[in-house]
This record gives structure tokens, C-alpha cells and sequence, in this order.
């Protein structure tokens, strides 16, 4: 007997062959039974016809509940009104396990309630399509920096009190050095590792300990970041667009069939191309004032800023040098107006607001201290950041991609939590 | 002007063309200067010659500092004796910036020094040749899966009190709802995720506060870890032999000058071939009795035991079927000799020890419930992972492998700390 999977069983038409898997779901029409099951490569329909199969094997249908574990030998026939073409005429059943009552039925559940049992609603056809698009949107992002010769550096996690926010950083008693803090950012590290390997990447989780309850915020989340020597905030650009336009590419190339489980609007990734339209923080402050916004120059732009410039647009949009005092201190001067900093913030288009932040690097070491001191920030836990503007300065840009935003968008759904296989809210740890 | 990088400068032999990076090392020979200079692609020696010049031009060489930051224009030369078979005539050097005195120079500096100083240690060849074999090997272990059709499931890093060692975890105040832990393995999580999607992986970073201050033992590492749905150790191991095989062969395949570089015996790697030696548990004992070790059945092995037992082998060898009480308490009974557990510890060639923990999993509710309480551990944060064995459990079986040993091992170096950009030992936090 020839073993194989849901995926392969079209290279097997005619043949007698076995698959293992969990019933997805049954139903019985008179003397004829259909067994939905499926492996993790797939889902197929099982026909058990009475006359065709020894008593006991058909009396299973009764006893086989939802997700029993069992593997299943039958011959593969050709039936184009299935998902994958085939379907198996059932020659006979081995029971793994018979299920204990599985508690995701189809009735509306919760959504505490479906959190609480992440481990099982993984198994979802919905949540198997998200997670297969995010393993294809990681890889594909892995892929762009291979090919373009991007050196992978895994930055540390347990840092000095290091990074954008120190309010909102997770602690960590370390051995007999005081405290150890989870790191929000690679960034800083990346600063280092690029003027010795000239472009490189990390590609980890972060931690913001922030009160926030929204949507779009976990306290834990992945993401990606790049940091590139001798290239400057307008090559950077070019990157973002490039490296986001080739995700999407590949996502709608290897991932259809779970795009369409999602009922996701095909069309609208499809334009998403670059270039990306750019529009300067103050034009932006303008349009949003125009729309009735209460934004004004010098704030940093809100959630609902963020969807009414997004929607202007079929693709997503930069938004370029904000304010020096609404952005983080490593951001470069505009030699062009001090006031501003060589930066962008990438809005994803639909309204999914921001997915990337990037600037080009402050390389002067005077105005680099100035910042420092005017944030009050630790002077003495950024030393050896400063010495990257002492021993070969040079310009130097990166940014920053969330992951999770980033497949919500995609994927066209509702709620980051989704995006995440356990996902870390500040009232949820379990699973 | 062409811009270009050392790496593509073989392309451009006979044009003039414009390099940006660092000065490496320079050297006077009369009327003749050398400038070598690297910009993370590649190294070139670049030639000046006093009559070709413009005297200020010239006179830079005297000014110029290691580590100074510059852009180099000239002619590309055939030289078949240097590295990358080229070298350059300067016509013309824009300084970005004169380096202050550079801390590591060509003396020896005690391994505290150069660790304080990682973020530029990084820049120095041996360090830049292990960054890169370490971006291959994780490259290459990504492709193996993508391969294979493995979906990545990232695991969560702030759990409940879930894993191996309770006694050797980080714990972090996490919002209202008590402490969290710092995950020392995402496995538990996959183990899950494989009843939905059959195939998975995780790569992430994994903590451990061990008080360990061996040249073995980070408090931070990364891992890879797998999980496969309907698969039994005996398939088990193949995948790992089958991984590391691939590894290695990718790695003198894309690394050669690297490997060169650190000096690595290249036939210790050549013969690290699928499918590997396995050796009972039963049958090691013996045998360590054999040398000299007080090793007796029902203890795990140590470093100086796994050293007697790998310089038998010119590659890994699996040491397997370990006694139930010396494992986690997840691993499934041997059928054969319930004394024993369905798993693998493969252990590196040339001494290096283990780098793969494996097994089966116990997939029985009762079996699991029971060594549960046998070791104590607390019942209510496994409820989630007791689920998987009542609703279609399903044989299983999944591996772990320390990217920073096998990194290690495969470079021939002799201490985890120079196989992660920024290591994490119990007195280091810094940079």
C-alpha cells in the first residue's frame, strides 16, 4: 500500500492508495457516507458506499467524531467539483483516536473563547490559510535579502536599557547585573553590523510593553529589519517599495487558494506596485486639515491621520520627513530644514495604516550626543553606539517591517491576533 | 562615474570606477603607498603612486587612519595574486571621515577587551567570515524546510511557566496577570500547530538562566526546531541526518574563502555525509566504561562523555534510546523497554558534543498525565498541550538544533560566543 498525502493524491488517479489524517467534518446521504478529511497538505472527500465495504469498516461512520485521527486507504477518482480535483472511494478505515467531544464546532464561538483554545482553532480552515500566508510572506521577504547578498545578524533580545521607549520595556532580573530589558528594536545593532558586513538584517521577535488595546498592537510581535552602509534615506526608499512590491507578488503567485478561503479582494494586491507615491509630512498635514482632521504640524499622525491619507491611494504610501521632535533621536537632520527629519513612515493601503518605519541615521557624532542629552536618554548605555560615529562615520539608512500588520494586510483581515500563531495581548498568555 | 563594490570589481577590469568603504591596513613602499581597503563585500589593495597624483591627494595617505571612512575612485587591475584578482590604481580619494585612533589593532587583545568591543570586532575578518558562514547555515536550514513544504510557525517568547526546567527560567512582570517566562523551547507550541498544518518549524531565540559559564552556554541562542505529524523517530532521524548533510555540503559550496579564512580543515567537513551512525544508549555506556568514564546506565552524558563517544565517528553520530528518567517528560515510552524513550541525541563530529535533542512524543493522555505528575510540574498550564492527545491524537515526532553550536562546530572555533553577533553570557549585557 502506497502512502501519501492530500497534496500528491492527483498523481495518484486509479490507484489504492492510503492517506492519515483527522475527520474534518461527515455527512450521509441514504446508503452512501462522505468522510471530509484532511492531512495539514489538504482536504478531500471520502465516499463509504454500503455495498462496497466490509460491515464494520462502514459502521465507523458512526463512531468517527469530529477531528478523530485516522488513516484512510481508498482508490483515487477524478472529480473536478472538488477543491482538488479527486476524491477517494473508501476501501477501508484504521482508527488512530476516537476525538473526545471537540469543542470549535460551527456555531458562532467567542472570540475569548477561540483565543483560549488558539492550540485547536489553529485547525481552522481559515486560520490553516492565514498561517500558510504568512509563512509565505516571511520566506519571501528572506529571499528578497538573499538575493540582493543582505548578511542575516540576529540581534540580541536581553539589552541594556537600550532603544525608543523606555517606558515600555519588559524586565528581567540577570544574575548579579541588575535588570535586563526585552528589546523593542534590532535597529542600533544592525548600525554596528552594517559598517562591517555593508548590508544586513535581523529578523526577530519584540516586545513593547504598552498598555494599548487596539487592533493593531501585541506585546509581542515579529519583525523585520534592514540596515544598509553608504546608502542614503532616497535608496532606502527604493528598497521598501521593491522588497514589499516582491511579497506581494509571491503571495498572490503560491498562496490563491488561501487568498480566496479569506474571500480576500485579489484586485486590490494586485496594484500593489512600485514605485509608491511619497507625499511630505506637511503636505500631509494639510490634506488631513482640509478632511477635518485636528492634526497639526509637529504631531505625530493617529490611526484615523493614517487611514484617511491611506485611502487617497490604490497603493501603499510614504510618508516623508516628520517633524525631528515627533520621531526617534537617531533620525538624521534634513540639511534642508533642521526642523525635519530624513525619514518615512509606509501606510499600507485599505486603511491598515502604518507597516514600516525608516530613516536615514543621524552619522554626526555632535548632533547625535545633543539629541541623546535633549531625551534624557542613559549617555552611558549608548557608548558604544556613539563610537560608530567615531571610527569610520558614514551615511547609513535602514528601516523597520512589522510582520504581523503586514500579514493582516494581506490577508485582508480584522485584528492582528489572527496574524500571530500565539498571540501576546497585555490580558492574554495562554496558550 | 560607475559606482561599484569590491565584490563586483572583477566586472569592471580596465575602467575607472568609484569603491566606498573603510581603510583596513596601509603600507609605504617609497614612492608607492598601498591602501587596503574593505566595504563589506570584499578587500582590494589599491595602489598609489606619487607621480600620478595630485599632491594633496597624495599626501591623504599619510592622514588617513585605519577605519576612516572613505570613497575611492580608480582604475581596476588585473592581479592574479591578490584575494579577488584585481587590484586599483587611485586616481582619486574623497575622505568621509578621519577614524579617531582605532582600539583593536594588530596586537593581542584579551577576549574581555574585544568583547566589550563586538559592535567593531564585528569588522575584523575572522569575525566578518563567521557572520557569514552563520548567515549560510541558517539560509540553508530555511531552504531545507521551505523545501519540504514546511510551514514556519513562530512560537511565543513570554509564556506561562511551560518547558523543560522551570528552575532555569527568565521571568518579566506582565501587566495584571503575574509573572511571565522567557521560552527555553517552542516545541510544546509546534506539537500543537502540527496537528493543523502536519509539517512545522520555528526559529526563533531561546533563553536559558543557567548559571553555566562553559564555553557551551549562552543565556541567549537561537534554535531550530521541527514538528511532524504521523511520523515516528525512525523518520525522525533521517530528516535531521538529511538537514545537517545539507547544511554542510551548502556551506563549502558558498563559503569556501570563509571556511579558508578561519583555517577550518575542509576534509573534517567533506565527510559529513547522510545517513549517520546510531548508537544505543545501552551500547555508549559500555563503551565510555570501556575509556575510563564513571558513567553508569541511568545518567545523561556529559560533555567529556559525548567527546569519547563523537572521536569515534568522522561525523555525527546519534546516541538514542535514552533512560526515561535522565529526559523531559514528553518523550514516548520505548515499546521495547519502557525503562527507555523513543528519542535522539546527536552529538557532532570532532568533539563538539550535542547540537540535536529529538523524539517522539508521548501521545498517550494517560502516559503523559502521569509523568506530569511524576515530575511535578504544574497541571494547569499544561491543560492547553494535554488537548492534543484527546482530540485525534496522532504519532509524532519533532527535533531541536542549536544554531550557535552548529555554527561553532561547523567554523571550528572553539566557543559559542564568537558564533552570534552579540553573545549573552551571565556577566555580559554589554554591547
Amino acid at each position: 500500500m502506497t502512502d501519501t498525502t492530500i497534496a500528491q493524491l492527483k498523481d495518484f488517479v486509479g490507484q489504492e492508495v492510503r492517506i492519515s489524517g483527522w475527520l474534518y467534518n461527515k455527512r450521509s446521504s441514504g446508503k452512501i457516507k462522505f468522510l471530509l478529511v484532511r492531512d495539514g497538505t489538504g482536504l478531500v472527500q471520502s465516499v463509504m458506499v454500503k455495498s462496497e465495504l466490509a460491515e464494520d469498516i462502514f459502521n465507523l461512520f458512526d463512531e468517527l467524531t469530529q477531528e478523530s485521527s485516522l488513516m484512510l486507504t481508498g482508490t483515487v477518482r477524478e472529480e473536478p467539483r472538488s477543491p482538488g480535483g479527486v476524491e477517494m472511494g473508501v476501501t477501508n478505515i484504521e482508527v488512530v483516536q476516537i476525538a473526545e467531544p471537540y469543542p470549535i464546532t460551527k456555531k458562532e464561538h467567542g472570540v475569548d473563547f477561540l483565543l483560549n483554545n488558539r492550540h485547536l482553532w489553529l485547525r481552522s480552515s481559515k486560520q490553516y490559510a492565514i498561517m500558510h500566508i504568512r509563512d509565505e510572506i516571511i520566506w519571501a521577504i528572506r529571499e528578497f535579502f538573499h538575493n540582493r547578498d543582505f548578511v542575516l545578524i540576529d540581534s540580541p533580545i536581553l539589552t541594556g536599557a537600550i532603544g525608543e521607549e523606555a517606558g515600555t520595556l519588559f524586565s528581567t532580573e540577570y544574575f548579579k547585573m541588575g535588570k535586563a530589558y526585552l528589546a523593542q528594536t534590532g535597529q542600533l545593532y544592525l548600525e554596528a553590523a552594517c559598517m562591517s558586513l555593508r548590508n544586513v538584517f535581523c529578523f526577530g521577535p519584540t516586545f513593547r510593553a504598552e498598555k494599548s488595546m487596539t487592533r493593531r498592537h501585541l506585546t509581542e510581535f515579529w519583525m523585520i529589519e534592514a540596515e544598509m552602509a553608504y546608502c542614503d534615506n532616497e535608496r532606502n526608499l527604493i528598497i521598501q517599495e521593491e522588497m514589499l512590491a516582491y511579497v506581494v507578488e509571491k503571495v498572490l503567485k503560491n498562496c490563491m487558494p488561501h487568498l480566496e478561503k479569506l474571500e480576500r479582494d485579489i484586485s486590490k494586491l494586485e496594484s500593489i506596485k512600485a514605485p509608491f507615491p511619497r507625499l511630505d509630512y506637511g503636505d500631509a498635514i494639510k490634506i488631513l486639515q482640509e478632511n477635518g482632521s485636528e492634526a497639526k504640524w509637529g504631531d505625530d499622525l493617529g490611526a484615523e491621520d493614517e487611514t484617511i491619507l491611506s485611502n487617497r491611494y490604490d497603493r501603499p504610501v510614504f510618508i516623508v520627513n516628520y517633524p525631528k521632535h515627533a520621531k526617534a533621536f537617531y533620525m538624521k537632520e534634513n540639511p534642508d530644514n533642521p526642523e525635519t527629519v530624513l525619514c518615512s513612515d509606509l501606510l499600507a493601503s485599505e486603511g491598515y495604516g502604518e507597516i514600516i518605519g525608516a530613516s536615514q541615521r543621524e552619522d554626526n557624532l555632535e548632533k547625535l550626543l545633543a539629541r541623546i542629552r535633549e531625551e534624557k536618554l542613559p549617555e552611558e548605555t549608548y557608548e558604544w553606539y556613539l563610537d560608530l560615529r567615531k571610527y569610520g562615520s558614514v551615511p547609513h539608512s535602514g528601516f523597520g517591517l512589522g510582520i504581523e500588520r503586514t500579514v493582516t494586510w494581506i490577508c485582508g483581515i480584522h485584528h492582528l491576533r489572527e496574524a500571530i500563531p500565539f498571540p501576546r495581548l497585555i490580558t492574554r498568555l495562554y496558550p
